[in-house]
């Protein structure tokens, strides 16, 4: 038996609280098992200066860990004066999936801060950050185009992630911290609801893997992105319905 | 009538939630109406290289804000590469404010970190943090005291915060982010259970004030801190009585 | 008998020397005891970015130790690569101490930097700071106004600083690094020359205090407050008749 | 026809130049077409503190483009005063690619440093900086075992890295700068002699991509990189047989 | 005999290869024996915010070593996150030089940037990176006077560098690294093709000099000036005859 | 007619005050006319860790300027979050010229810290350090050789600076701002008491010269150095007679 009592294929549970923060346009407190994070997006007129004039707008996130969301005590980014390597990484794989399922121009000159903040940290934390950024970003999208400062809704599709991993020759979906740290390949999925993939990272520190390993995990990730937006789609609601599919 | 539909004397409704997370040694969420602080207790062996060997602990704080806590979403200090004066502010106060109500020496060469994280900053941000950080103190002593790690309890007091000012010559207790931003006058008091003080910090940006108007404020205030701590006697249940009173 | 053969309730010598520095708009030494203190004032045209078009005036602080300064000699911030929490708390203290006795509208759009940079230190320096920076101010605005820059003179009070605080049980006025490091409970106070309170900083790290404490504590820091006063009016001669009183 | 006239299942001309430095333990000057990349191995005694005590050394990369390696000037990292997240993210693939091949515990209490430092940007310099540092650090390990301060060869495969990408629904391999720009998918695939996959890294900014798709990439790459090991073999000569495939 | 088998007064084997790198607007490749240093000259339109309007250009320098230029790897400044005092002092000596032989009203409101890179470090890379950052300017400047962007070619003579110093009692011209680690004292001279000097820094770390000592290091590096002045015109080929000598 | 009514070879009115603060081992406050630097020698246990167990001292120097020496206020270097390169360029010719004239050796393991603080700036500030730096260098010597910490007196001559240039084609000693601003050539020259040269520098920046104008300028700041000397010796009093003149 694996952690929380689970089989290979299967997610922890998974709770979506949206509108979680008074004063953010939209947001979303996700909670994959013990793994909980904020994600917060907030408007913004104007572009970075690299873009204005282009008439788009632009998608951007931010990632951190509390310090006391992890096992130990972690040091603040501001304390060390800069932010990680890791987090550097994370908050560019956020802020490019969820730029997959919007149309700029739809959304016009405005800028959207994607705020991830992880409350506590027992794996996949990227991954439930894309999944709950995604439905801030959702509520942010209504309040703009029902407050008729859009005209178009500028989703073209659900976006979620999931990680998955070889653990002692096993293919597991959704690996807690412990798994995940036991883990000889790890990789994290991001999928529209489409099918189509977004982003596909796999990482072997201890062990290389095969093309096929690859493709059991690819299908063991679909799967479980599957679920997770389906879950999004309940949450939202009727919002759902205004996603503009682009064919 | 003011914010949150109080009279002048009245705070606003409290709400302290124990071991809201899951890694921490001691940890709370309080609730000051819409102001909303995740305070963790995190040990360490060890202090800090100017103390050591002398046989005593240490108390640390560190505070930050979410960047969409608040109205307008505020830069994160991480990016930003430094932290901000009055982030420095806070957090001395913090620590300084939990350092009146302990005994280093019971507590041995250790160092416990606090983190006030503020979720939602609807004004009183630093008092509540204060208050929610005793009792996530409260909790790590009580990991250490029932581990058997230390032998005396080391609090001696209850500690707790509120801010009261004077707003359009009406001195209010426990002020909401906008009934600050109008102040003429802003005090903050930390007190201990036993009512002495620890800290008042009073400020006057827009008009001074007069020994009179000083009196009325700590009265209010008193007034105030008696409540919460109250509160924090509640939800501590039986480790209140483990408090070490020093006479 | 207590540091500089003083009795409890008495200053240090106290000496203001007007127009320290060649270049500065306005600039003071101020020496009590052993305590030195540069302040400087620099008029600057324009007012940071927040304030634009608002048509009044900004004052602001800066404080810095010289390494040599201390007893033991102290690491420059410009080294560490940051300004520490202690140096920001200061001269955010200040700021706000000098502009609660500014007309800023009267300012006009400029902005008046305070430098106040310390020579040599022994107990009290943010008071010194203070007390100094408001000679130093006073002597830019008579460069503003007998340069008929600006029409109406800006300052409307006198205001000046002071610690005071309880060692073994006895208040004692403006005290020494020595008498500071042994005290149980340690306040600033800024006072208006009308008597009005401006800031009051009281802190315990050893022990607590109570409301009668501090009302001792406040008498004799009020008495200590008049004679700076008296000795800032005497030092700026007719200048002094230029404050606009507003009542 | 496409950059450098070549077929799309095509490399560019790889040069790999074997102790392009007179100082370092291992280097080589890697060029793929216009992309020229400087790989420097630096070993030094004793691992960082978090290893101690393991007897396994550590194998870590840093990477840097010359301010005008590109065809815009730009900024060195150094002005900014901070390493970039492009930067972090890249040397963190260099290092765990080249840990993938390497027996740590053989290598001893030892760091290896990868420097690789881009003269001139045309695309792929990530790939190139993982191929050309396998041939660095070979000859690092070689100055170690023929010196007799290691006495088993550590590494344990050939590792060596190419990007592939969909350009107007053209599967292409070793995508140019210009080529880059224009992908709507853009993948670096890691692999090791023995055809074990090692990162695998594909992203869609402008547009999603298939599982089919995915499929094809690969392919296309793994064809690359049989090619960049030839070449890593032929450079290296006898030191290819000192290789200690562990099965 | 001293490094490199030379005479006292003789220079290291000097090789200049001109546009180095594709995408510069000027750059050289400088070897003095195993110093090597690329120099990179990168035109950019506008000048810093302080000369604005002016109607004048402005020449700069940056100047890096790579980790693994020298015998033991050195640490990269962006890793620091702070240039180096060092560093400072060697650019803006290389920027001072190459404004003395520009005429920066004849290059309009352009920026040049020189950015001098270190592949190898065997003592001189100072003196070695004004030499070649001389090519990789005049070749920026025919880039823009055969471009027909400016009308007036903006060199006023050539300029080049070497380092003399004392050696146990010899003056030795072109000190290696090894002997410069050994010298008494050690000069660069910076001189035009005119014979001008431009900059003379001589420094005793070890011990002191004369008056007499200081002409016999000036005569030693007048000579090498010449030589390396003369390869400067060679490798320049007719671009030397445009040079506008000013009288 | 030249600045402070001056002929051309005339320095301006020096005056040097010992012991100018009260905390420093060593210390003097040294003017040039208006240039005014407080120097402080502070001494610690102890050198810096590449030096460790080679039984020799180190002298380091610090330099800054107060925001308000200058004529335009100057932002301080810990607002910018870095030293800049002329501080930089500074701080290391100060501490440089006086290792010139001290045996490491005697000095044992400690290091001194020479804090050079400008807090008037008329031209000729790192000249006036450097001067001013030797006396507070004696006194600190005087305090551990008095002390009987060390036995053998360190200092093995004096050492003082000057500045010369050529502005409007005449040799000047000892340059005001005003002159500085306006000098094609501009020299910093450093010497000892026995006439040995320990630094030159010399710099055209719009101008270059020849080595007539060279030495030209040699000679007059030969004179401005003689005087100095003078000057440092009869304040330093019986102190002199304990310079260990090396032979």
């Amino acid at each position: 038996m694996r952690s929380y009592g689970r089989k290979n294929e299967e997610l922890r549970q998974v709770r979506i609280t949206r509108n979680y923060l008074k004063y953010a346009e939209g947001s979303a407190l996700i909670e994959m098992g013990n793994t909980k994070v904020i994600c917060a997006a907030s408007v913004e007129e104007g572009v970075p200066s690299w873009m204005k004039g282009e008439q788009r707008g632009w998608v951007t996130a931010e990632y951190s860990l509390l310090p006391r969301s992890t096992h130990q005590r972690n040091v603040r980014d501001a304390v060390r004066g800069r932010v990680s390597g890791r987090t550097f990484e994370i908050q560019r794989l956020i802020g490019r999936s969820l730029r997959a399922v919007i149309n700029l121009e739809s959304l016009g000159e405005r800028t959207v801060w994607l705020d991830c903040d992880v409350l506590q940290a027992d794996g996949g934390t990227r991954a439930a950050a894309i999944t709950g950024a995604f439905v801030a970003l959702a509520d942010a999208m209504e309040y703009l185009h029902s407050g008729e400062k859009i005209y178009r809704f500028p989703l073209t599709d659900f976006v979620a992630a999931i990680s998955v991993g070889m653990v002692k020759g096993e293919a597991l979906l959704d690996l807690s911290f412990e798994e995940d740290s036991r883990a000889d390949v790890d990789m994290n999925i991001v999928m529209t609801g489409g099918g189509k993939l977004v982003e596909i990272q796999g990482t072997a520190e201890g062990k290389t893997f095969s093309r096929q390993e690859l493709n059991v995990l690819l299908d063991l990730g679909v799967k479980g992105i599957q679920q997770l937006i389906s879950k999004q789609r309940a949450v939202l609601g009727k919002i759902s319905s205004k996603v503009n599919y682009q064919t």
